[in-house]
Order: structure tokens, then sequence, then C-alpha cells
């Protein structure tokens, strides 16, 4: 196939066929499509669009461009994916509770990305941990315990590994049909039927707009549709960081403090995570409905099972499951400081990138794929949007590898908050849920 | 500068400033910017358009990226470019007539591309001929005798060699603000201060359309005098060749023919030739209008200054001047076909750029950039459209290498024409004429 008339036809703003997306990917995938040509397509399909069908073949395609898992783990294997936020752990409160209400949460996970943190990186942070694993034996744990996280194997959609890198580097991420099939392409791929996205909103997520973040999600629920896989999407609000935590132990210790019910049930970040669990169990057919789903992830909660189950999955992937009982075995930063109130006032909002930035600089995160991030740092916000906060009580500990470094985030940190004299509303968490019958408007938090 | 940030903008349909488009043109001359970030760059050019600025910008920028002449020729030196043709060898007409009137015509073209020919290709069948000299040599010759053709050399606009290059095989060719920016940055590097554009418009052009035409007209003049330089474009028509000869030395003796009064004066590729050349005196101040510039040419052309001055430009440039008196010194083709009239009908149309493609396949052009072209081969039309063909007349003469290959072009040949019972009028010639005071509409070919 000549590349350059599949290239001219999209600049003209026509439909690819299935074949011209398969050469697209496939061409990707081995690298007999040069990469100045993949640019240029990408940035056509960035300003053209693409159709369902298009995407939906994308997304095939570049699944297929690798290994694709068809595993027997003796269900419907289930999967939640973010978009990416700050202080968003979700992933290791629900999985454990999934799992321990019979669900099957088979789950690749990604790395830190840019100012968002990344759920292998965060697990590297308990001691003995491995993030890979033989297919086998990954296919086995889920069987068995019902869950198992590990990192995407380098023959996952190699084709969309490839794509991502350029588009990183071509100012061509902000696609909804470029985005839609990468996620989906790797969940495809890694096996998963039934899948929870948690589409975040907000000055923290990479759609700031509800609007946009509804494009996308309703273009990944349509791909799911026609390519008969079963998907519900959540928007979420990403105004502030989800979690109090910021930063790799800090957000796993978080996330056990969760499990172990040392945090209120109405935590923000249990909230978000009992309420995609909960659309995990449904999704998978584990439950019936959403409120028999939501009341089985609290008995499990409540009873500890769920702190099991995460005590069961460390120990089967190699991790001291002793961090459990006593998180200080995460490992704690040297300095520990301290961010003071500036006045009494109502902090009304954050610039939530600039907070994961702050975090990503102490060495939380990689600016560039070679860095080593420290595990240790990041830091634990003491108030959220909505609060009062009195001059000179805390708002934040900040805990760094020195003490230039916690200067240098303290500035960073005050510089992305924003205060107010009069009383503010909270950030809302649970924005719209998108599914096969449309759009739903979630009204209240007190429903979630 | 964050060369990503640069193509975010021009995705964003935003208007580049002067340093990011000289970050542009200097990456893709220096090689700091990779392929895949120029591909995308155009691709969003193609799409999002530039301003005339930004199109100057560039212009300037990619001129500037190698040598810039700034040659003393003893007059305003002037060029005439043409955005290609088939059968279209004017500039070995209209160079010599225009230096013969005091013109001083500092000429660097190009070579065959596609279906189109290339005045260094055809110059290279007159036998010993060098279409490379030294910088200085070049200057002096056009001095002394008023014009010089040559190659581009390598390091004229090193940035616009990149790129074109890239648009070839990104489906980044039709845009207007590239090809404009492209064609003049190589007028600009070499020094010309007053230009002719000759923009084909037909079935053998890029534009196919009057309105593209005019628009990339438009867009070249403006950029003219936003760089100080001045700028007429014409919009001449490719439904048929131009010339009779297609291919490179049936080319070159069908312009010493013209020069030599061989042909009638009002042979379309004559009129076209002493059209440009009337602009290219009065753009130069050689001339006060049209009329008196019209008058001079036909003069030179009667009294034989212009074959003499032919001549003195082959003997200056190495090359054998009794090709003047001999045209069959350039070299003839082994086998001459003649194609004769399948019925008795009228010429109504033709398929200019297979013409041109037939011409291609037999050896006249090449195919790739390494292909090494037969300067022989090519064939000559006995009929231009309009005219009554009689069954079994003489339509065309191919003048092949082989049998085989005349066999191939004579069905290619016959399948690019067009028949009819009826009458159908001749082809025009002069579109329209595009300055600085806008689109003239050029409406009897009779005024020309």
């Amino acid at each position: 196939m000549d590349f350059v008339s599949v290239i001219e036809r999209k600049k003209r703003g026509e439909e690819l066929t299935n074949e011209e997306i398969r050469a697209f990917a496939g061409g990707a995938a081995d690298g007999s499509v040069k990469d100045y040509q993949l640019a240029a397509l990408l940035m056509a399909i960035r300003l053209n669009g693409m159709t369902d069908r298009e995407t939906r073949d994308l997304t095939l395609a570049m699944a297929e461009s690798g290994d694709m898992l068809d595993p027997d783990v003796g269900g419907v294997p289930v999967d939640k994916h973010s978009t990416g936020g700050v202080g968003d752990t979700t992933t290791l409160i629900l999985a454990p509770l999934v799992a321990a209400c019979g669900g099957k949460v088979l789950k690749m996970s990604g790395r830190g990305l840019g100012h968002t943190g990344g759920t292998i990186d965060k697990m590297e942070s308990i001691p003995g941990m491995r993030v890979t694993m033989p297919e086998e034996e990954f296919v086995r744990t889920v069987r068995e315990i019902g869950c198992c996280v590990v990192g995407q194997s380098a023959q996952l959609a190699p084709a969309d590994k490839r794509l991502y890198a350029l588009r990183d580097v071509t100012a061509t991420v902000d696609s909804v049909p470029l985005i839609a099939s990468s996620i989906l392409s790797k969940k495809f791929a890694s096996g998963a039927r039934a899948i929870v996205l948690d589409v975040k909103t907000g000055s923290g997520a990479l759609m700031p707009t509800e609007e946009d973040s509804i494009a996308l999600a309703g273009a990944m629920v349509r791909i799911g549709a026609l390519s008969g896989r079963k998907i519900t999407a959540v928007i979420s609000g990403m105004e502030e960081p989800l979690g109090s935590h910021v930063g790799n132990a800090l957000e796993v210790k978080e996330a056990i403090d969760v499990l172990s019910r040392r945090c209120p049930e109405d935590l923000p970040l249990t909230r978000v995570a009992l309420y995609l669990g909960a659309h995990m169990l449904t999704l998978s057919g584990v439950a019936k409905d959403l409120d028999c789903a939501r009341a089985m992830l609290l008995e499990k909660l409540r009873d500890g099972s769920g702190l099991n189950k995460l005590r069961e999955m460390i120990v089967r992937q190699g991790g001291d499951p002793r961090v459990c009982d006593d998180t200080a075995l995460l490992g704690t930063a040297p300095v520990v400081r301290e961010i003071l109130c500036p006045a009494d006032a109502y902090l009304c909002a954050t610039d939530c990138t600039r907070l994961g930035y702050a975090a990503q600089r102490m060495g939380a995160g990689r600016a560039s794929k070679e860095d080593v991030i420290d595990l240790r740092v990041g830091f634990v916000m003491k108030k959220r949007i909505g609060d009062f906060c009195r001059r000179g009580e805390s708002l934040c500990a900040v805990h760094a590898a020195d003490e230039a470094s916690a200067l240098r985030a303290e500035r960073e940190i005050l510089e992305a908050l924003t205060f107010a004299d009069e009383k503010c509303p909270p950030s809302r968490l649970i924005w719209d849920v998108v599914d096969e019958n449309g759009v739903r408007r979630i009204g209240e938090d007190r429903q979630i």
C-alpha cells in the first residue's frame, strides 16, 4: 500500500478503510512506515478527526499489533483505567475490594507521566514487590486470588507504544480518537472484557473541561460497543488531588490507611474508589446493581477482607506484606516540612497540574523517561477546597529529600493555591456517568 | 526554543512569530529539528494555513538558511519561474530575447519532476553544456552577456530542500503557503529582484483550477510586496503541452526553431514566451510598458539577436554553439513512430498530466531522483486542441529508444486524448495576470 495516499485521504477529511488503518498500525509496530509519515497522519487525524468506526479499527489494529491475552480467570476479566490524576490511588483500594467481592481484576498499569502518578511506580515502594511476571503466572494469580497488578509488557500493543511516543513530541496528544484508541488498545490486548474508565476532569486533568471529558468518554464507550467489550466511563473531578497524599510511598500508605479503616468512609478517595469498584462489579456481572455492589464493597472494607486481599496480592507479587501493618516500611523522606496557612481564609481553588508538577520536581515523577524517581517524597494536603484555614495552622506537610527541595516545593505549592475570604463549595467528585444508555449527570455527591 | 510548542500553536490555528518560523526553517536546514516534528508542522500548516506575514517570514528564513546572492549584474536581476508544465520550454526562448533587449536574466533552474520537464535537463542535451559554475562566473556572465541559466547549488535554500523532500512523502505538497515559500525562497536566495511567475493551470498543472492558481499567484505577489521584490504572476493554460515538442532534446530543438524563425510568430509557445518576456522587461524597468517590451522582443526575434544571444550563452557555458545551426547535433532517438488519427474528429481535450507521464516513462523524466534520463526521447504533437484530424493523418511522432517503448507511448498518448465530432475551441493560453494591483482577466488570446 502507498502510505502517502493514506495520509492524503485523511488530510482531505475522508474516512479511512480498515485496510488503510491496519497499514497504519502495522507500519507503526513493525517500523515499515517512517516516523515522519506517522507524524503527518497523526496531525491530520488530530485536525480532521476519525469516525467511531475508524477509531474502533485503529483500537483493534493496535491491540492486535502485539500479544493478545485471552485469559481464563474464572470470571469476566475486569479492569479500571484512569486518564491520570494527582493523588489518585484508587486502584490499590478497589482492586483488593473488588477481588474480595469475587471480581476478577486483571490489571496492567502504567508508570507516572508528566504531572500524574502511575500505579506501577507506587507499588515499587513496597519492598520486594514484583511488577512484572510471566503471563501464565499473572493470569493464574487473578484466577486464584481475584486480582493482580503488573506493568505493561513490551509486547502489549507495540503500535501504540510507537505512536504514543511520537504524539508526545509532535503536539498530537489531545485528540479524542487517538487518546481513546491508545487507552483501549492496551485494555483490549490485556484481555479485559469489562472496563470502567475514570475520566478525570478539571485543573489537574488531561481533559480540563467537562465537555471534552464527556466527548472522550462517549467515544470510548462507543468503541467498546463496536468491539464487544462492556465499557462504563465515570467523569470524576480533578480540581484538587483526589487523596490527601501525593507521592508514591505516601499514596500507598493512604490506600493502606483506607483499607485499614484509619480514615473516615466518606473520604473523597474512598468514595471514588467505592464508586468505580461498584461499576466494576456490576459491569462484570458479580453484582446485580450499583446499590448491591456498593453494599458488598463496604462490607469487605469494614470486615478487613479488602486489606487481607491486598496483603495476599503483595505476597503473590513478592512484596513484604508487613507494610499493611506498618506503613513506615514503605520508606520515609528525611525532611518533613509543614506549610502553614498564610492567613485566615478559605481554600477555594488549586491549580492541580501545578501541584502534580511540584511533586514531580521533588523527585516523585519523571521529567524524562530515563529519570529515576524518589519513592519517598511528596506531600500531604491537610485542607481541601472549601475548608477554612486559620493563619499559622498546618496546610500541608512536604516530605522531601532535602531542605532545598522542601523549600522549593513549599513555594510551588503555595503558588498553586487560591484563597478567598468567602466560603466556597467543596470540589465535585463524581460529575457524570457515560455508558451505552448515554450521559447521566450525577447531581449530588451524597448519591455515591 | 521548545519546538513542540511551535507545532502546538499552529495546530490550534494560531499565527506563528518570526522567531518561531526561524526556528522551523533553521531547524530544517541544520538538522536540529527532527523529520517527524517537521512533518507534523507541515501537516498543521497544510490544514490550518499561514498568513501572508508568516509566509513571508518562512520564505525569507528558508532563503537565508543558505547562501544569499546579492549580485552586481549591471541592472535589475530578473528571473522567471514556471510552476511546471509539459512541453514548456519558454526559458530557452525568453532568456536570450530578454538579454538581447538589455535585461539581466539571472536564472537558477530546476530539474524535471514528476510529469513536468526541467530546464537544466533540457540544456544538458546541448553537447558540452555546463549547468553548474562558480558563483562569481555566473554573475559575471549575466553582467557581460545578459543571461545565464544554471542549476540550483546545494547551498541554495537548504531548508527548502529538506522540507520539499519531506512534503513529497507526507502528502503536504498542495499547500499555498508552502508552495509559495518554496518557490520564492530559491528566487530570493539567487538574488532576483524582479520575478515573473508563470503559474500553470489545467489538466497538466500542479494547480488544476483557475481559482487555486489565482490563490497561489496572489500569495506570491503579496509575499513579494512584503519582501521588497517586484513580482508579477501570469496564469497560463496547461490543458495541453505548450509547445508541440515534449522531451529534452526535442524541446531545445523547438526553442532553437523559434529563435531561428522556422516557426510562425503566433505559435502558442512563442506567444507565451513573448508575453512572459515582456513582463520581465517592464518589471525590471528596461521597457516602459508591455507594448514597448513586446515590440522590443519581436524586433530581437526578427533580426536574429535572440538566436545570437543563445549562441553566446551556450559558448559561455561550454556548450557546442553549432546546435543553433544544426539541431540534429542535439541527438536523435533511434525509433520514430507516427501515431495516426484514429478517425475523422476534432481533438477536444488532453489529459496533459498523462501525456507528461507518457514522456517520463519513455525515459524523458525520472520516476525517482536517481534515474538517468534519455535526453533524445519524447514526442512531437502535430495537432492541438480544436484541430480537425483526418483519419490516417499523423497525429503525433513518437521519438523512442526502442520499438517497445514507442508502442507503449503510442497507447498512453492515445489514451490521454479526447476526440469529438463537433468543433471545439482552442485551449486558452493566458488566463489572468496577478500583480500588486490585483487580478486582471486576459479575455482574448489576441491581446498577447
